[in-house]
């Protein structure tokens, strides 16, 4: 199973991608966790533009459609999605890359409510499946944790082995009705 | 007395672009309305690289600040506020240039209403100020109409009119109080 993890953040000290470096360490052996590593290299969106005119967009619907699930972390700014995440989904509204997609979201931070409240109505609109047991919010704003301080969390790296469980089953149950 | 007018879409043919350029057409002479046009230019938001050390980032910076008011058009896309909006606002958060700034929200589509919900909670939050009276929502997505469509419709331009005299009403007000 192929899953590709995108994080929503530039930052270099991101906890969000911290949060998905970890998880991909914290997955089982079956299981590959791919970092999507071109978010910020991206173009801004124009409608003008054919996906298919832009290398670094072709690839990423290309990995999109190639992925059995998508993992999200994506911080808020100004109780809002971040401009570079909601950049990459914009770019993949014209096309089938997240239709019937099984998407988790893992928030890095309680109070981000506004972010990950527009994440699920955008990607909703967008006929993806996101994946109500395997989206999880956890506390690691502020926590000053790093990615080996959440793999070897207790608590926190048992709830994202939990998530990836629940992404593992999903894809199961999706690829049982095909 | 000067505006700022961004439209939050890259497209040619923008609804909202177009309505920004008949808005500057049908401002009062004592009203100078200019279009900012390096939206599309702006790299992603990168919160490790300071907002001096980009002059298109720095030039935004100093353009708001400049400003009396801001004009913004911006389209929904999938039910959110666009990426390349969202990127600009974001590179401003850690400065000054929306606080205490009076803002008109102009509307192209009256189904926007999520893009429209996500600019008003993330400005509120930059501490800008939404000017009620002059935040409008026009039936343009689908009606065709190009700058000088917008311009000679009778209540459409009558409406973008009232709305730039209670931008005008509200930076007066502001410079009363200062």
């Amino acid at each position: 199973m192929k899953i590709l993890a995108i994080s929503g953040s530039l930052r270099a000290a991101s906890h969000n991608t911290a949060l998905l470096r970890a998880a991909a360490r914290l997955a089982p052996a079956e299981i590959d966790i791919e970092l999507y590593r071109e978010l910020g290299k991206l173009p801004l969106f124009n409608p003008d533009i054919e996906v298919c005119d832009s290398p670094l967009i072709a690839n990423l619907r290309a990995k999109l459609i190639d992925a059995d699930a998508v993992l999200i972390a994506s911080p808020e700014y100004a109780h809002g999605i971040t401009g570079t995440m909601k950049n990459a989904l914009d770019w993949m509204v014209s096309t089938e890359a997240f239709v019937n997609k099984p998407v988790a979201l893992m928030n890095a931070s309680p109070r981000a409510v506004h972010a990950d409240a527009a994440l699920r109505e955008t990607l909703a609109v967008m006929s993806a499946l996101v994946i109500k047991e395997a989206s999880i919010t956890l506390p690691l704003l502020g926590s000053g944790l790093s990615e080996s301080g959440i793999v070897n969390h207790p608590e926190i790296s048992s709830a994202i082995r939990s998530s990836i469980i629940a992404i593992q089953t999903a894809i199961s149950h999706l690829d049982g009705r095909r």
